[in-house]
């Protein structure tokens, strides 16, 4: 029997929703019976994981250990987590299950390797994942040069993340900024850019915003649907939807 | 507390992607905090609720019960099934649960009754669902009247629902018959149309169909977030996300 996923979602709700979609679109599936059994927990309780690294927000690890604990109640086989800046407590929630968590970070990590080999990426992520150095670190491990955006465009990006996508507000006022964001980036070296907020392809979808992006939902998408033994969808086909 | 909600998916995954992601858009929430707690099973192990109400097709009940167990044990408030034709087995599913199953059925009948007073509804639907009456007895209950599709219009129904939106096949070649056949039921006296299939709400956004609609998913979105104790967004805010 072919495996199943299991979301931990919630951080946030639409990221959560973009990757159940993702996840849907790529696979290579010709009716419902064909598809993944996907189960989601959208643990809207987990407290905000930037808050919890940069200014002692409360810990999120035992809400993300609930929703972890139901999605192995209902049988998923691996677990995904929509959410980039989450993954710096990936390690400890590693210790806390026999089911495999995979890794947005190394996975993206690896594509970026694989199909941009020698070029710089741009790393676009909110100010806990971006203090963190969580994604220098999957990055450098595959040998891959990055960039980082200055102060006033890490509070930009803060902005479409959480007055942005977060509260449902209109994005339209934002775009001629990020729109100069990319390319002072791209004048200071970037080649392509990681949308590595899982925000920020909703941002860059609804904005319709020009440049070379790496999309980690997408990537963890595509990488789940391999893991469970699922066919994927050649790229382009279904994209209409 | 304010209650979660339990979606019953996987009839089919891309319908199911749909109703949570308009959960999320409906939601007036100003933080991934402020937002619903789902659950989801997308089982897309259940068997094909037209062809086991028209051909003796297997029984896919066993399976949403499957769905609704996992639901209830991760602890759900109340269940929704986006998918106008299991609706035809929700009498059964109501006997095997105490957790309350929102009817798309009746809550789309209410909304047409309220919203549209003395107009008739076209029913665009599955051969399963407009075979079984749902839809006219859902409606007539609120005083409703309503208009079928012909045999074609039934026919091109099922080719985009099957063979476009569950193959995940571009649906523009069945653009200008759908078109079509919305004028057609329109000179016979159908003053607006219901997409009373979860595939269709897709199939009309993606074609950018002309025509007055009333989508079950969004009513049933709707419904559930009230039942939950949570504000509805403001119609139009959100919507470009």
């Amino acid at each position: 029997m072919r495996k199943t996923i299991g979301i931990l979602g919630g951080m946030g709700p639409l990221a959560t929703a973009d990757l159940f979609r993702k996840i849907v679109l790529l696979t290579d599936a010709g009716s419902d019976n064909e598809h993944i059994r996907i189960y989601v927990d959208n643990n809207i309780r987990i407290p905000d994981r930037t808050a919890a690294i940069l200014s002692g927000g409360r810990d999120p690890v035992p809400e993300m250990a609930a929703a972890l604990r139901n999605l192995e109640a209902c049988g998923a086989d691996c677990i995904v987590m929509p959410c980039n800046t989450a993954h710096y407590f990936l390690p400890e929630l590693r210790t806390m299950t026999q089911t495999p968590i995979l890794s947005m970070l190394d996975i993206t990590a690896e594509v970026c390797a694989k199909t941009r080999p020698g070029k710089r990426a741009g790393v676009l992520a909110t100010r806990g994942t971006l203090a963190t150095g969580l994604y220098n670190q999957a990055l450098s491990a595959q040998g891959v040069d990055c960039l980082l955006p200055d102060k006033p465009g890490r509070d930009l990006l803060m902005a479409a993340i959480y007055d942005g996508v977060k509260k449902g507000v209109p994005l339209t006022p934002m775009r001629d900024g990020l729109v100069s964001l990319v390319e002072d980036m791209t004048n200071q070296g970037a080649d392509y850019f990681l949308l590595a907020c899982t925000e920020l392809p909703i941002v860059r979808e609804v904005l319709d915003l020009p440049g070379d992006f790496v999309d980690p939902t997408t990537e963890l998408a595509k990488a789940a649907i391999r893991f469970c033994g699922y066919p994927l969808r050649e790229s382009g086909a279904g994209k209409e939807q």
